[in-house]
């Protein structure tokens, strides 16, 4: 079954320390160890970006944010490293460049506006600690982007760095991912 | 502009401490106050249920969560009332009317799998404190369903109670919703 096949991919995953290219065309996901996986549109990790954390996905609305633009297939697969919960650190920045004013988050805010930030846009970003997903819109749906400390020394200097199929820099919630 | 057409909705709503029906139809929201809002695809509240927060929602893909039903009206919106955000508890039972063993959990889960469920089905849920929002897919995807503490007495026995276009009690991850 489904369910087995993508085990089976992610064992080797596991053994290789490497991601592979893998189409999952509408099958059901488990995924088992480690916890926390992005998945990619297309291979080389290029295209849009997947978080995926353990559970069935049962269709590809399951992993995908925005349904405007369909992607019913993942093509390359990583494991994502975590920090500990609680050590979790990320800093917002108001323009380009770490530069303008700035934002330390140690929390979930599946609204940035709520917390105070005045925009719907974050142009560039540091990863102090841990890895993080932005989205598009509120409450953890839209776009996808993965911000972790250990690549690009956690420093996103503008949207370019944020993902190959990133369009904008419009970021409105953000969210830790768990060890 | 259509900002402005759902700031007028909302600042109705505020004054007459009720939901009117409203069809925001592909339009860009921006919730002012309270910051939290559930929108129903039919009058009355009835329907799948958004949960909407501080921000732009350009596109109806922005509020809903499952794109291969697609709902690209609500028609009905009643504000929510939140808990401090470090009181917010809920308890997960195993079986339908509380039945079987439980979990009491305090934090948001993206995947309750992770946390350590073992099902991806939650038969009973209760609120001991707050509104959480549960999701049919891990990462905040899928169908959407409210858990308050002030409705119902917080006590939801099976699934035809977690809402009216609930077809399952597949749950698979959990948030508080930030006062």
């Amino acid at each position: 079954p489904a369910v087995l096949r993508l085990s089976v991919m992610t064992d080797e995953l596991i053994k290789e320390h490497r991601a592979t290219p893998f189409s999952p065309h509408y099958c059901l996901l488990l995924l088992l160890c480690p916890d926390h996986w992005v998945g990619y549109e297309y291979p080389e990790f290029q295209g849009q970006q997947f978080i995926l954390e353990k559970g069935d996905y049962a269709c590809y609305q399951a992993w995908s944010g925005n349904s405007s633009y369909r992607t019913e297939h993942m093509l390359s697969f990583r494991p994502i490293k975590c920090a500990k919960h609680s050590d979790s650190k990320i800093t917002l920045y108001e323009c380009e460049d770490f530069m303008g004013s700035k934002f330390e988050m140690c929390e979930d805010y599946p609204s940035l506006q709520a917390m105070g930030w005045c925009s719907k846009e974050v142009p560039s970003i540091k990863v102090n600690s841990g890895a993080w997903v932005g989205y598009q819109f509120p409450g953890y749906r839209g776009y996808q982007y993965i911000y972790e400390r250990d690549r690009h020394q956690g420093e996103y200097r503008c949207y370019n760095e944020y993902g190959t199929q990133a369009h904008t820099n419009q970021i409105q919630s953000m969210r830790r991912i768990q060890q």
